[in-house]
Formats: C-alpha cells, sequence, structure tokens
C-alpha cells in the first residue's frame, strides 16, 4: 500500500509545560504531511485555491495518543489513503518516534468550493491519487 | 445534566489564509474550556502538577466539523462529562456560535503521574465531580 | 494617560517545555489586547477588512522579556497609544501578572488596503482614538 | 561572516485570515533556525536543559516586517551571530523568499540556569561558537 513520508522536527514551539508535545500540534504535523503529499502529487494548496478555487478540508478527525514526543525529537508522519470518494477521503496516519508509535490519526478530507460547498474532487487529483495508491 | 459554558472570542491568530479557524485550534480551545471547568470546581492544572504531582493528558479525541468560525466570532464551549472511570473520564463538548453548531469533540482524559504512568484520579477530584454532576 | 486593560488567562496551550510562556505567545497577546481595544471604540477586525476594505497589520515590533508567565497564570495587556500618524500609530503594551512586569511590547501598526498598500486611517478611525485619548 | 542558513515551507498553520503569515510566527521560525545552527555545532536544546541544567532565553526581540509571506511559500531563515558576551550574544536573522526580504529579526539570547537567574555560557558553547564564527 503507497504511503507518503514526512520528516518532522520538535521544536520548543510544539511542546507544554508539560514537557511533551502539545495534543493539538499532532493535528498540525498531519497536515503537513498531507500538504507536502498532495504536492509530491502535484498539487500544492495555494494553487488549488487560487488557480481552481478549492480547498481541502477536514470534516473529521480521530486521534489517539499513545506515547509522548519530546523536544528535540525527530518524528515521522507516515500517510495512507484509506478510502477515497466523489467529494473527499479518508487519511490514515501514524506519528513515530523510530519504530516507537505515538499517535494515529484518522481524518475525513472533503472538497470545497468558495462558498465552502462540498464538490467533487476534480479528476487531476483523483487521478494523479489512484495512480500514487497503484504505485508499490 | 451539568454543562459548563465556556465564551472564547476568535482572534487572528485562530485563523487561516482559508478565511476560517484552523482545525486544530478548535482542540485548543476545548482544552481552555476543561481547564475552566476544573478551575470552577477548585483545581487548577498547575495546582495538579506541582501540589499532586499529577496532570490529565488527552488518551484520544475525536472531532467533527460541521461549520466554520471565523475572525472576530464569539464562541462558546459547551462541556460535560460523559462517563468516569477510575482513571479518566469522557468528556463531550459543543463548540456553538450562538444557536449555529461548529464542532463536537469528545475526549477521553486519564489522569497521570509525573512519570507519564495513569494513576487513579485523586478522592477529592472525583467527588468534587460527582458532586457538580448532581446540580441540576 | 488613556489605557486599556485587557485579563488573559495562560493555557497549557501557551507554555513549552521550559515551563513557561512561550516567547511568540505574548505578541498574540498583545494582539488580541489591540482588537479588544478597537472593538472598544467601535471598529471590529473583520468589519474593518470586509466593509471597508482595510487592515491594520504590524510594520515593527520590539519585546523585552523580564519575568516569565506560567501555566494558569491571570495576567493583563495594558495598552496605551504612543504615536498616531496618517498612515499608522505606534502602541506601548504591557504584560503584567499583578504588580509584576513581564513583558513590553511596542508596535508600530499601519493601516492597508487589500494590496497590502498603506493608506490613510478612515477619518471615523482617526477620531475615535482621538476622542478616547482625550478621556482620562 | 559565519552564516547559518534554514529552509522552512509555510502550510495553513502558519497563515492567517489576512491570507499572510501571522506576525507573531516569524519569531516561531528564527528560533527553528537558531535551534537547528545550535544542533549543528553539537548541542540541543533538550541536551542542554537535562544534561546541563541551562537553557538560552530571549531577553529582547525586535522585528521588521518587510514583505509578506503566503501559503506554501518556500522561505530561508540566515542566521548570524552579532555579538557575544558572557551571559549571552545578539543574533541577526533575516527571513527570506528567495532574493525578497520578508523580515528582519534581532534577538538577544542569554544563558539562564533551571532557576532562571543568568549564568556564563559554558565553555565548551563559546568555544564553538567562535570556531563557528571563524570559518569562512
Amino acid at each position: 500500500m503507497s504511503q507518503h513520508t514526512q520528516q518532522i522536527r520538535i521544536y520548543y514551539e510544539d511542546t507544554d509545560a508539560g514537557g511533551i508535545v502539545y495534543y493539538a500540534n499532532y493535528l498540525k504535523f498531519a497536515e503537513r504531511a498531507r500538504t507536502e503529499w498532495l504536492r509530491s502529487l502535484g498539487f500544492s494548496q495555494q494553487h488549488l485555491r487560487t488557480a481552481l478555487g478549492i480547498s481541502f478540508v477536514v470534516k473529521s478527525c480521530h486521534a489517539d495518543y499513545h506515547a509522548p514526543a519530546f523536544l528535540d525529537d525527530a518524528i515521522i508522519v507516515n500517510t495512507r489513503i484509506d478510502e477515497q470518494r466523489k467529494a473527499g477521503f479518508s487519511v490514515a496516519q501514524q506519528v513515530m518516534r523510530e519504530d516507537v508509535l505515538l499517535c494515529t490519526i484518522t481524518v475525513v478530507i472533503i472538497c470545497v468550493n468558495a462558498d465552502m460547498k462540498p464538490i467533487r474532487i476534480p479528476d487531476a487529483i483523483t487521478q494523479a491519487i489512484r495512480a500514487w495508491q497503484s504505485t508499490v
């Protein structure tokens, strides 16, 4: 199954007074990884917004926290596409430090127009995702 | 059912280039509301950490995004306790702008010691939560 | 001299692994205070953007850090207008915890149109600021 | 003059409803760059904190905003050491998108112990900085 891997470094800005990464920040890391995955397919968020008038927005997300990340940790975010529909797709993401699973995140993404109305994902993007899925 | 209500204002820092509140920031709002709910019961996070050596950490969370919040919106976060166990509890939160439901968030919280090991919630806190639950 | 006072509470999201408020977050607090000061004069940032097509943006800022703020601190931000010109103004802000000065921030704000070009501040705003300045 | 260069990508999390990078976030970028510069000299922030009981904290900072950064921009942060004293140093940083200067930031850093008291920078660090300064 095709998987995108994004490296991320933990800085002071990501941590909190508990000495660990603040729980909401894993969603930032997940979004960085999805953005880089899309960019690797040839689509930047800014291009989608300004040229095509569309955005991908999060409809729902679920995060399970297994172990904390700490300052200076080098982590990775693995991203897979679980299910693709006409107006969106489901993304399964894992945040890891070496072979330690820190957090699993499942996100449902939908495609919306400038008025935030759900629309069908442009064919070029759907096809690029399918082509990427079929690579091993 | 007992419910805590927290008012929050949306500032530039909360929004993104899509013109709406960034999806991870709803988790910040939810945590502010939980913190103020705990404070209203007589417990501050700092006191828990320094005096009792415990923290409440998020084990999992789920967010459904129904409608976006915008710059300058005055929103509220409603917080209810769904289920209470020995080492944690489940919290149901709603983010609203007047009578528009923006986001629902379910969070499982556990109590941990300074080594991040799950421990039984101190009786004083359990009792304060039960007393609050039984008020109408 | 007229002064606006904004109360702010420190949450986990504001702190870092050093156990104190992260240095960039004082600029968020300062911006919240400026936004509430403007709102108290009758102008919301969203209204300025959508109705008048203008924004106030930061041209420069300077922060001196005197003492750290901690989790759960109740702080205030005091805001004064130091100097007003045609296209902007200079704001002096103090972040305090009771009578302890935590941080002083000086910000130069300019008024820009939708293309980010500096423009003269609308008269209604200039007059409202002058009227506020002359109250004691 | 020795200079460290850090590449940074702009994500949704960095932008605000004005469509540009939020002004406080340049301080995050600057701190990431300083952290990577220190790491390139052999010192991680976490190591300093846990092994040596010291941290580098910001005493003051000044930022001039010249041009905005946008979603998806690939920017760099250039970092130079301007002046080194016993308990701290002054850092000059430039944020650029290709040859466009976006922001200049000057930061005064001091070395503190676990009680936040200023202390002399450990010799190993001072020497590493001097050695780096003398490379061309």
